[in-house]
């Protein structure tokens, strides 16, 4: 980083003011009301931290001035592609600083971004667009290849754009407009002013695993509140490296892509979830924090050792989805990772719930410890109420680590609601509480364990199974890689447990050895009465596709 | 702290919902929608950090279980008096774990907190209470002896309430009830639901220099934003430890009344400012952070060698008020703290810009770096946004470093107004920004730097003299403790420089030698004209009062 002479830090251009009014400092609005957005997080780096390093991608850097000017003219540019305040741009893209830059350009112009999983099929994007209502579809080369077949498939047609980073060989998609050609037209920063904090910021289509994908709409208040709350949780600071394990297009990343921007630390890109390339980038880039699936933490595990790095400071690893065995923790903090479990749904901005380590845990030994440390736990700081709720008389189950219920949610950061689908919207916030689906148990010191899905319970001769109970003993065999329970129909009990079972490179174990395994260790009915194995499928983001299993079934 | 044998935390109460709708789980409000308030942080704690410990005062302690249930009881105790949501409750109390639940139990029941500064005279106290409408006024024993002189001068006599904690003696103050029995009152949480986040949450006073105390009324979402974008400034984690050198009354303690409890930090209390407390405190509770004006720092330095203690991690200490000289930051760094400036008003909820260290300063040796640290910064975070003004244009001045305006400000953390004086706040908000009256400029790199307040300026031949900067050049004088320099009416030049010096202990120079000392470092038309030795006087936080050396001039 250059300095001259004296240590000042000379601004190429001053920041935008982040209230009505422009150049003017005469405004008739009030001094002590301002909505809340994320996006001034970027106004403000740009203050504050205008020489740091905002975005590493590759051999790509970028400071946070240089952030903010790219980002505000990309939006000025889409503002004088006549896009008009709710107008839906939809984006196609890997971790990127790219991707970065549209988290902020486009609802910097009162649009709202649609940052699609760019592994879906696409029949799902071509329906995600439409739905939408899409007016622009930004693509980056590296995806370009799929967009013919998309764009078929769409009723509506939006405006293309290549995302043509720099260096990267442009695929030609019969764009509109280049990326950059774009931003060349944004001389200008967006005149767009917000001026209510509930507008929407970001559509996030649900995975769509049991129908039509749904799109929750995040606001501006909500997105900020989020971002704020899980810098807090991570402990973010100036001083912190964020590494993009975790997928953008994931609930904008968990609202990472806001919230690391907020605590000024630098975003550390990652295209493509590949161990040598994660290991690396800690080691180079001096990471601090990262957040992803346990996928991600079992592809680090089973990196062979010539891919490894050593670093020196502890990374904190913000994991949500199922709860990692007590194995992986293990392994994981051998390997240098303070493991934290989250847990949160697209519908609720990504993380509500975060299982932040009680003092006493600390005399616990590993194992022991890891039957707290891999509960879902308590609402972050600004995530509102979580409880555990009999859906049928909306009653709270009692706080006794036993009895089911399912996860209900109340505060800010709860989606505005799902986009064009009231009938969806009024079954997900029925009695005034959003309904997640998620069967869990509510421990006697206020920390939600999750049992199951509420579509994966197992329910045999009568009893309840849960899925996530059967697996977790199974995941203890030192072969086992991971482990999906289905319920198959059964004559007599009407369903049983089938577990598929997916096992570490150069193992070998029968389903007979496995389902003797796990007779010690569960009560009888649950045990699995078929063990598979094989490859599981798996979602772009590391989700074992139960439904396929399901199919495979019937 | 105990824990059961397998690490569980059992529950005495469940935390109370933080919803409409209490214990009925079924509600008619919106899920996804909830007002803004620190309350929350409280409520949240009692969940997540239920066994941690939350207040240490003395040989007491708290855990946030125990803080939240006696914090509820005394709410619900309020509102059994029958006080109404709206009503202010004034407190007299030193920094202590009963001034902490205060902070939540007289908002929790929709009530205002009047935090009084406990050293001003009778007169104003009893103007304040008037002023406030105080409905009851909450009394800490070591403040009893005053108490009668104030209720003198009272026009209408509020509830009297004696807070005798525990092993303290309670004065007879002819209360009508002690804290200890209202608490015992209130055997259920306050029946209040926060439905507007712009409700009024606190109400405090300023400090009346130049006419009547003002009362600036902060709402609930104001002091949720300031007590978060504080929190993420100081980087508080649940780990965290602060030190209570800060006064409670003075903002609400900058806000981290809530801000330390939404981290789920330790506040560790201070009553008075004493070195040997200080140090004895951060080495036997290992304080990380902690927060004062400049003249904590002072005491500190100046500590006898045998009350100073060792401490093994360094300490954050953030000081607003005047900017302390490159040789103090030098000393508190080798005393194992390290600084950060930050600037603020009552009007602005205590601190609104910071001094966030820039990577480059760290290239520079100390001294050129406090250039950079001294300087009074950026807005934080949830700050929004702050910039020098012409006053009379309403034009920005030049980012030149040079140009001297008037800071003002916009954002959430801008009070609601002054209390019943609408005409004040009409010249506060005059233009549509906070009129701050500190007079500052703006360097190249968006770091506000404050010259003078707007009435300490001193104009000399029709030159401005910032009367900082002629300080600055006194205090690099090795024996000089303290300075304050005023304008003396000059027949002459209209006003010149009078120097007002305060000595450290068994030092001794005279006003020539001082005069001497400040010709090569300032213009000579800036040079202090008189410098007069001798006690400075200060307000209860620290703050000389220039207007009393003003009036010895005249």
């Amino acid at each position: 980083m250059v300095i001259s002479g004296n240590g000042e830090r000379a601004m190429t251009k001053k920041p935008l003011g982040i209230y009505p009014g422009g150049g003017s400092m005469v405004t008739d609005s009030l001094p002590n009301h301002l909505p809340l957005s994320p996006m001034d997080f970027l106004k403000r780096a740009n203050r504050a931290y205008r020489n740091r390093v905002a975005v590493i991608d590759g051999d790509h850097q970028m400071t946070y001035g240089e952030f903010h000017d790219r980002a505000m003219a990309l939006s000025g540019g889409l503002e004088d592609m006549g896009l008009k305040p709710g107008d839906c741009v939809a984006v196609l893209c890997p971790n990127s600083a790219a991707m970065l830059e549209v988290h902020y350009a486009i609802p910097a112009a009162g649009l709202v971004i649609n940052a699609m999983n760019n592994r879906l099929d696409p029949g799902s994007i071509a329906y995600i667009l439409d739905h939408s209502g899409a007016k622009m579809l930004m693509v980056h080369p590296i995806l370009a290849g799929q967009i013919s077949e998309i764009l078929d498939q769409c009723a509506q047609k939006p405006i293309l754009i290549l995302m043509d980073w720099k260096d990267l060989d442009g695929g030609e998609i019969g764009q509109d407009l280049t990326y950059e050609a774009l931003l060349a037209r944004g001389e200008n920063a967006p005149s767009f002013i917000l001026h209510d904090e509930l507008q929407p910021i970001a559509i996030n289509y649900t995975s769509g695993t049991t129908g039509k994908p749904k799109g929750a709409r995040y606001t501006h208040r909500g997105a900020f509140l989020n971002a704020l709350g899980n810098a807090l949780t991570l402990g973010l600071q100036p001083t912190s490296r964020y590494l993009w394990t975790l997928p953008l297009f994931h609930c904008n990343g968990w609202t990472h892509s806001w919230g690391v921007t907020a605590a000024g630390a630098t975003h550390v890109c990652l295209p493509r979830i590949d161990a040598a390339d994660i290991f690396a980038r800690i080691a180079d880039h001096h990471v601090t924090h990262m957040a992803g699936a346990p996928i991600v933490m079992s592809i680090m595990l089973n990196a062979p050792e010539q891919v490894r790095r050593s670093f020196s400071s502890r990374v904190f690893f913000y994991t949500g989805g199922a709860p990692a065995p007590a194995a992986v923790l293990s392994a994981m903090s051998n390997l240098g990772f303070d493991v934290m479990h989250a847990y949160g749904l697209t519908e609720v901005y990504g993380p509500s719930l975060a299982c932040f380590v009680q003092d006493e845990w600390l005399e616990l030994d590993f194992d022991e410890r890891a039957e707290f440390t891999k509960r879902q736990g308590v609402p972050h700081v600004t995530a509102g109420d979580s409880r555990v709720i009999n859906p049928e008389t909306m009653e709270e189950v009692p706080w006794d680590g036993e009895t089911m219920g399912e996860i209900m949610q109340r505060g800010n950061t709860i989606m505005e609601g799902y986009y064009n689908n009231q009938e969806a919207t009024d079954v997900a916030f029925a009695s005034g509480w959003f309904h997640t689906g998620d069967l869990a148990v509510m421990h006697p010191d206020g920390y939600i364990e999750v049992r199951d899905r509420a579509k994966d319970i197992i329910i045999s001769g009568g009893e309840n199974i849960s899925s996530v109970e059967v697996e977790n003993a199974l995941y203890k065999h030192e072969s086992v890689m991971a482990v999906a329970v289905v319920a198959k129909p059964d004559a007599t009990w009407g369903e049983v447990p089938c577990a598929f079972v997916e096992l570490k490179d150069g193992q070998q174990v029968s389903p007979e050895e496995l389902m003797e395994f796990a007779r010690g260790k569960l009560a009888g009915f649950k045990k699995p009465k078929e063990v598979i194995i094989g490859e599981l499928p798996k979602t772009s983001t590391g989700k074992i596709q139960k439904f396929q299993l399901r199919a495979r079934l019937t």
